[in-house]
């Protein structure tokens, strides 16, 4: 079984002192996804919470939408050299009567245009995929004072980061603020699958009252993950992109980007946010 | 044509106080890269150098190894409702001769084994189908005071990143720390792309007198591309992988990690990083 962190060899440069020793790194293994036997999608990941991953990455590409469409998730035994198991390849089977959409996975992305890819193109792919619309109601209503204080509790919550420097996280917190889960990975959308695959595995989807907070940018990818799993709410410490905003948009997604000490920028979906005028403050 | 940065409007908050602005964010948008007509693979990328990108991710899957392997690169026109050329779907074309590996691109990474996919899997795909031997001769041989002087070069030549914070940069340096080229993207993947693809079609491939620069983490991905162009020493501002680490040993790649002012940690090809020792320093 995979682990989490990797000893090496390194030797260390401070002020031009010269010292070797063993580090801690974070460990990277490829993880094959297959679906009903067939290989889907392979993925650089920290191993750990493969069915997890495997199940989130499902979610986020329409396969998947509450633990009912889950049949069960293998480690795929077999055929290494040595005939052991190298934990890197699992198989999901879905549920009788579970629709599979006509995917074409090549780095997440749907392809469905021939020539004209465009943006548009992959938001209408988001947009008639998503099984859970972002349908909170009453509106989650967050204060952004709130929202200040969770990256303090995301790191506080980080234990492999620490060790080795290496990890983007990812945490889901209660429309109050209360963390209710947090996953690392070498890779970011790997950290938010992980998340959204645990849900579905405790009938937690979609999740309509909780916010989403990522440990860097917020991507199109990372966007469509959130959309997928009914999140209301999108935070990242660092800037989004162009295609993220428009998919935030689009679908009712409460973007909130920079999110640094007290301050924060709304590129999307403002009403969830109580805004209040500098007189009123 | 696609633009590297867009404008948005968002609300920012800061200290409490509320103000609406216009603000200008990283431009995201998907490039669909065909190999002699046939759809491979799409990637999420900033707008601008496409060919180049298209060119360096064929280099990095060992399709294309120089310049004469290249016919020609062009943006596939039509199909799109209106008519119109999206300018998100170029299709490469190989010269007569060259020969295709087998690849089935699905994140990246190959699918040569079937259940037992393993990073040691990963790492026997790269060297098997490396085209370029990092054999720099005379050895490259960079002193840590050299090293430790590139991210502010790197920063000082980011131009996107200054209006956006939205974007990852790689930079390809001289063994004497002269800038040769920078390139900023969405995804950190990419901008190591562009500046390979460049040099695939200045004829500068392989790069085996230079040092290539990535303003984030080292992942075994981007290890891989710095092997496959014959590049002999990586360096990162944040913390390899375990595999990456691997990849390098491997290849007798130097992999320098946590380039910060003046220290830095290296993982791999020391023999290239003029060490002092603490007594001599």
């Amino acid at each position: 079984m995979g682990r989490v962190t990797e000893r090496r060899k390194v030797i260390r440069i401070r002020d031009g002192a010269v010292s070797a020793r063993p580090d801690t790194l974070v460990a990277e293994e490829p993880l094959e996804i297959r679906l009903n036997g067939k290989p889907l999608a392979i993925t650089m990941r920290t191993p750990g919470d493969d069915f997890a991953l495997a199940a989130g990455f499902l979610v986020s590409e329409g396969v998947l939408a509450e633990g009912d469409d889950l049949q069960s998730i293998v480690y795929c035994a077999g055929a290494t050299v040595d005939g052991s198991n190298s934990y890197n390849v699992v198989d999901v089977r879905t549920a009788p009567g579970v629709v599979i959409p006509d995917i074409t996975l090549e780095r997440n992305v749907y392809t469905t245009s021939s020539c004209g890819l465009c943006g548009k193109a992959s938001l209408d792919a988001v947009r008639t995929t998503a099984r859970w619309p972002i349908a909170d109601t009453p509106p989650v209503l967050v204060d952004p004072e709130l929202l200040a204080r969770l990256p303090d509790r995301l790191r506080a919550a980080q234990r492999v980061f620490d060790r080795t420097g290496g990890l983007h996280a990812a945490a889901l917190f209660s429309e109050t603020g209360e963390l209710l889960d947090v996953r690392e990975d070498v890779g970011r959308h790997n950290a938010v699958d992980k998340l959204i695959g645990r849900a579905l595995q405790s009938g937690g989807l979609p999740l309509s009252r909780a916010l989403l907070l990522v440990s860097g940018r917020a991507s199109f990818e990372l966007a469509q993950k959130a959309v997928m799993a009914g999140i209301p709410v999108l935070a990242a410490v660092s800037a989004p992109s162009s295609l993220a905003v428009d998919l935030a948009t689009e679908t009712g997604l409460t973007l909130v980007g920079f999110l640094r000490g007290s301050s924060m920028n709304v590129y999307a979906g403002e009403e969830r946010v109580v805004l209040r005028t500098a007189a009123q403050a």
